[in-house]
């Protein structure tokens, strides 16, 4: 599974991004185009407040066919009512005339400020003659749906003969079900609509959904799928396969440019009760701020390791079972702390990835969580973050 | 429901608290004692990896009599297997040889860093010769307790002719269920046991159960009460509003004390559709971290609020019916942002409370919860507290 050197749109994909005077300076726009009705699948927010954009979305993707996907940053289209309804259907209109394609093939994405509208007619002016500035560089969109992320995100692999490239953004107010994330894979694999979707919810339940920075769910996240055939079928099993290792890539690519983050955190359970009590133990391990500020600290704080899976007071917990390794040292078993090089540790510590693994000795549960460290960054980007 | 303006240990009881070595400076060991024998009730954390004294305190609480309690700070005793086990009847064993009451009826605590071993030489050596140093002040003993709590806290109030004081530490990994917290009350009205183990888990309910600082539940908390009778009986109902507030009160000089925090955080949710619903919502919204930190950054951001509630995506919500008031200002309904005055909005955020109230519009159902800001001290304490 090795990615490209540098990520590419797949043959008959292309992508504009462009500055349409939502944000100062910078990219707030971004259109990625399909030359031919591509089979899509999509999975969007479960938070019961979601944006203008996810409602429409949600119909619009139950045809298994897309042609664009158009995204704006700076504000997000989220509790504005009839009128941001209204603003998504024109984002989608404005992006069918400049295209000549129907507007029900068009998905849209707004992320940023909740509770303000969308400029809509700066948009609308920013997509009018998008279509003479397609490239092939996914990054060239990808900057124009970047909101505190430090850098556009791409990756592109090979499935046999076709290509899948996966772009996105994300960095706060990111928990499963999904991220403050928007993510965009186009492969010119050729994959029918109800493969596609579940390829993508496959994917998606152990890469994005097990990806938490801070415990926030945004109300836009989306996550689509666009495949145009051009060629030919590929291994299923083969596809699967890709998807899942670009989604679980492009998810610790968020994870470690999340607000403010200096590392990755990964928690690996193994021997829980079941796979849900170890989803759940590992959520709570990349999720405790106590554990992500141990990350921060470089510090191989066991206690805070064991309280973090005893919190889960659902789950099935014999404290006698457990064994804890931090970046795969052994520093507790039967009921005590292990004798170990703690300076060593520490300098494991310091690098760019925490793993903490937990065995809990009772059954053939196990997950893998992805996250970060917790920082006075995150606290500066999110206290300064106004909202007007 | 007045507060004393200088909280006293109750007739009956006294208290003291020592330096045993186990800090290189400042109180480090306290002891709370009964000349009489008391009615007792505790409730305890609900982790799955408790500490020894917490084991063996819920055997001791079981007969439902206590003469005194013993805590250190520190180590917490947690993760520590047999040896922690026989280092916490150690320490009630010490204070029953220097007090002259059954070990039985003595309650252990211990609070700080998880999977080191107590010192317990130290321990019992700090407990000779304690019993000449009791004091009526509860400050004295509470300073003892204190880990990254930066000052004592202790209240009182009059029940009648009875006396109920409370003392309390807890700044960090607080959550319900309990909060890192150890609540110790005690009172000279006539309660037996039974009934106040009811009174406490209806107190507790409502303010520790319903304060978070960080989500981390603690491996040691413990909320102890004693009624000696010296008093006498007094009104139940009396008692139970008397307790709930002095538990209500402690539970916001936790919150407001918390590690880092500059501002106590409240919400309010109405409205639910039942009330389990209505504490989800409420825990959600100051469990946060971008509420949090809007907290920190007093800016009324009535997206991170809508988003807190929608991220509850097993709770009824209609966006259509949310009303949302930040400080008593209305912000959001009938689907849009309110015209509303933010700069004044601001000024009211920038002081020592933050208030969110959420009405659903959907039933009765209705929970207030209790807990911080999210601010650059709490990262700073927490990436530097090492664990050895």
């Amino acid at each position: 599974m090795e990615l490209h050197k540098k990520a590419i749109m797949p043959p008959g994909f292309s992508c504009a991004g462009t500055n349409c005077g939502l944000k100062a300076d910078g990219k707030d726009l971004a259109v990625f185009y399909s030359e031919t009705p591509a089979s899509a699948a999509a999975v969007f927010t479960r938070n019961k407040f979601p944006g203008a954009p996810v409602i429409l979305g949600r119909n619009i993707i139950k045809k298994g066919v897309l042609r664009a996907i158009v995204a704006n940053s700076k504000i997000s289209n989220v509790g504005t009512g009839q009128t941001g309804l209204d603003n998504a259907a024109r984002m989608a209109a404005a992006v069918a005339a400049e295209f000549d394609i129907p507007a029900e093939q068009v998905l849209m994405s707004s992320t940023g400020v909740i509770a303000r509208q969308l400029e809509i007619e700066k948009i609308e002016a920013g997509l009018q003659g998008i279509s003479s500035q397609l490239s092939k560089d996914p990054l060239a969109a990808t900057e124009g749906i970047m909101t505190t992320d430090t850098y556009p995100k791409a990756l592109s692999l090979d499935i046999g003969d076709a290509v899948l490239t996966i772009v996105g953004k994300g960095a706060g107010m990111i928990e499963p079900n999904m991220a403050t994330m928007l993510v965009y894979i186009f492969t010119d694999a050729e994959i029918a609509a109800p493969v596609l979707d579940h390829a993508l919810r496959q994917a998606v339940a152990v890469s994005f959904n097990m990806l938490s920075v801070d415990t926030d769910t945004s109300t836009s996240d989306t996550c689509v799928i666009m495949a145009n055939g051009l060629a030919g079928p590929v291994d299923l099993k083969h596809f699967q396969k890709a998807l899942t290792h670009a989604c679980t890539e492009m998810a610790k690519l968020l994870a470690r440019d999340a607000e403010g983050a200096t590392k990755l955190l990964i928690s690996k359970v193994k021997g829980a009760s079941d796979e849900k009590q170890a989803i759940q133990m590992a959520k709570s391990l990349v999720n405790s701020p106590l554990v992500k500020t141990m990350a921060y600290g470089a510090d191989p704080n066991i206690g805070r390791v064991l309280m973090a899976i005893g919190k889960c007071v659902d789950c099935d917990v014999d404290p006698a079972r457990i064994t804890i390794r931090i970046n795969a040292t052994l520093v507790y078993q039967n009921l005590a702390r292990v004798d170990f090089d703690e300076d060593a540790v520490r300098v494991l510590l310091g690098g760019e990835q925490v793993v903490i693994e937990a065995e809990l000795g009772l059954g053939s549960g196990r997950a893998t969580a992805f996250g970060c460290d917790l920082t006075e960054g995150y606290i500066q980007e999110n206290a300064a973050y106004y909202s007007s």
